[in-house]
């Protein structure tokens, strides 16, 4: 894929955004690294890719700030793949692409992996959009302004 | 890149959604239609694309059902691309891309545009990932299980 190095400093941050990780292993490999994957030969494992193509991933990712690179915990020599603040941002993201792969990519009754709460094992709550007073919000109800615009009602 | 047909039927719904999505043009042009735009002239301003490489990715994007191509809105001979349901599923995740960028690929002050909701003209809420019970859940709160394993408490 051609290097898209505009989008770096678009004045969209969905633009800035798929700058870092617009990939397809980029995002599976932060979705491991939520389910505790920390190894470069875990996450090979795990998705099966070709060790030239993961190794090229993981260090973009850490070049991104979105993983840091520690000692491994266990004293051995390996090092291992952590997620950073910036990193750790990215779940409600992964929430949200699980739960549009939940609705539209399974049939009915069709078994899939599935993310619960740690307390009570339930199914975590579909994502919601809202503004700032509670209201429930689609697509039609929100509008992207551009940076040089002022929102009716914006900050001064 | 390599097409890793291998993750449309995976058992995790992130995988399967990435295999629909996972370059960063996709959810760009995604992004785009949201804005309103609907035919390929547009696109192709908005983006600065190869014309060969947007058209692929549109086609691509009309067989994974995102996109519904129909004749223009103002009886020309134009087509136009419209979101389908499926399509307008992935409003939450734009937006978790764009609150995402906004934290974390703009200095303190730098102008970037924003997503406001009509009726007030204020910036939407961050999303938020909650329990079936309402409590606030963060990666930790949260795993991921198989589809093969039971949940504890989860439904029979």
């Amino acid at each position: 894929m051609v290097k898209r190095t505009t989008f770096a400093d678009a004045e969209c941050p969905v633009a800035r955004s798929m700058d870092a990780i617009g990939d397809g292993w980029s995002l599976l490999i932060v979705r491991d690294a939520f389910d505790g994957l920390r190894r470069f030969g875990e996450f090979q494992r795990s998705l099966g890719m070709a060790r030239n193509i993961l190794s090229a991933r993981l260090r973009a990712l850490v070049e991104h700030g979105i993983f840091e690179l520690v000692p491994a915990s266990d004293g051995s020599a390996y090092q291992e793949y952590l997620l950073t603040q910036k990193g750790r941002g990215l779940f409600p993201l992964i929430i949200g692409l699980r739960q549009w792969g939940e609705a539209f990519f399974f049939e009915a009754g069709e078994a899939h992996s599935r993310m619960v709460d740690r307390e009570q094992g339930q199914p975590i709550r579909p994502l919601e959009l809202r503004s700032q007073d509670g209201r429930l919000l689609g697509p039609e109800d929100c509008r992207r302004i551009a940076a040089s615009e002022r929102g009716h009602g914006g900050m001064p």
